[in-house]
């Protein structure tokens, strides 16, 4: 059922060259594709709109759920409600991410709502890629919302990188934490020719003890725009750091709001963004070493978005 | 023309225990309350709205202007636009302020409206120092607007200082730079009971090598609220740093909302937010020196809002 070219978007998304061990659902052109459930991990398509329910059985530790999406018609406009249930005291890694192949001149689009709830005690970690590619000039669009709720002492991690190829994105990411919860949101951006970017994160901090870190870095490039809203809100005793760093080049624009509320007065929160270029004194130094002005820019950026 | 009770405002605001050297205008309860002009700094009534026209001749150095406003009225609503045209490469001082004596419980406010055109070469340093008093609950509300243009190679130094009594303050700050302009903004305040203070402050960084710099430190103490809106934009080669520092006590809330925009792919703009309490160990280090948790208190928030 998966042809060479969703193998090779598989892998460029998830690493994976073949299908993946454990629980997997393939979602190809808005139909199901493939799907492995496993003792501990269900997969349940959704029958009330498009979408899969994926329940971690209470205590599920070392498991993986990979649900990569493809497409590869143009004009296509995919739409997803996946929930994740993971239960109390379970230790999973999810592999998320979409991969637009668009072969002619009408836009595709993936719209993916994921909302999770972490329960008590568990961890997540949640590895989102996306990536478009395509030989015609039809838009390549990807609008993920991701909804994560943290029980108290749960730990959610998440990794989201867009790499290349995506024409437009609006990315809408929303946790709210509980008693001793924790999240680590680690984003990757890279925009060029005439790409589009806005990501919105807002962390809730409603539980005593619960912290937050947001790691956000971009590369700007050609006439691209990025735009940024990193919110952070404490309402009890809790901590949390925004860390956001851009780097921009050619005619690009970046923008970045981000939003610190203290609602308690043992809410600690920091906020750090910058704009710039790549440093004149790493460009040189790697060129001094052998390498041309774009081997370098090329290896400074790669190891930036790292 | 000045009593007791308004001597003891403009010393509060200014630290003037007798009429001003150099140019001066004081507005007390809405109408003109002293006036002096010298060989340089002239200044004429406005004639289409309250208000005055302050006029640096090109080349004045050294030489300063004082424009208090005291109200001392309840009840009074006073809106004032004064408009400076700062000569080429003058270098001068204007100390502005407002204090409102409200006795009664009506609200007292004043509205000051102020546009610097800061000429070729020209450098000022604006103090404005907000304060109100006064045995009644009637509100003492201060809205400054402040608008600045600084031309080619000129430098605008602010100090806008709110340290007590004002019930709600919103202030408004822009300011323009071309070529190889520079701006520095130092904002303190001080909030307490259930005042609220919101500060808007936007720097437009048009001209090639223009800089500038922010420095917000504000203490929000009691019930108040405290909400910052700092942007910087770059459109050209140039440099912008952003520092806001809040400290936050007993029930009450900061926003801090920043916003940095890179136009221009040879803008630098870096920002730093921090809202959070006193440190405990500074707290620890002073009482063992023998302080009172209170005293150590004042004397840390002192030397913050310094």
């Amino acid at each position: 059922m998966l042809d060479e070219l969703d193998k090779s978007m598989l892998s460029q998304m998830s690493g994976l060259h073949e299908l993946p061990i454990g629980a997997y659902n393939i979602r190809k052109n808005g139909e199901k594709a493939a799907r492995n459930t496993t003792a501990n991990i269900d997969i349940v398509t959704k029958k009330d709109k498009p979408g899969i329910d994926i329940i971690v059985k209470p205590g599920t530790k070392g498991e993986s759920v990979h649900i990569p999406v493809i497409l590869t018609q143009e004009g296509l406009n995919d739409v997803v409600y996946n929930t994740f249930e993971i239960g109390e005291g379970s230790d999973v890694l999810i592999v998320a991410g979409c991969g637009i192949h668009n072969p002619g001149e009408k836009k595709s689009q993936h719209d993916g709502v994921h909302e999770f709830f972490v329960r008590k005690g568990a961890r997540i970690k949640y590895v989102e890629r996306h990536f478009g590619e395509g030989s015609g000039n039809g838009e390549r669009i990807l609008n993920p919302k991701t909804i994560i709720e943290v029980e108290e002492g749960g730990f959610a991690e998440l990794e989201l990188v867009q790499i290349k190829g995506v024409s437009s994105t609006k990315r809408d990411t929303e946790i709210k934490l509980h008693k001793n919860a924790r999240a680590v949101v680690s984003e990757r951006l890279l925009t060029y020719k005439n790409q589009d970017a806005e990501s919105k994160i807002n962390v809730e901090m409603v539980g005593r003890d619960s912290s937050a870190r947001i790691i956000s870095r971009s590369v700007a490039r050609d006439e691209s725009k990025q735009l940024f809203h990193l919110n952070m809100s404490g309402y009890e005793r809790c901590r949390g750091h925004i860390q956001c760093d851009s780097i921009i080049m050619d005619k690009a624009t970046v923008q970045s709001i981000p939003k610190i509320s203290a609602f308690h007065s043992d809410s600690q929160l920091i906020h750090e963004a910058a704009i710039g270029k790549i440093a004149s004194d790493q460009l040189i130094k790697l060129m001094s070493l052998g390498l041309s002005e774009k081997e370098a820019e090329d290896t400074i950026l790669k190891g930036f978005l790292k």
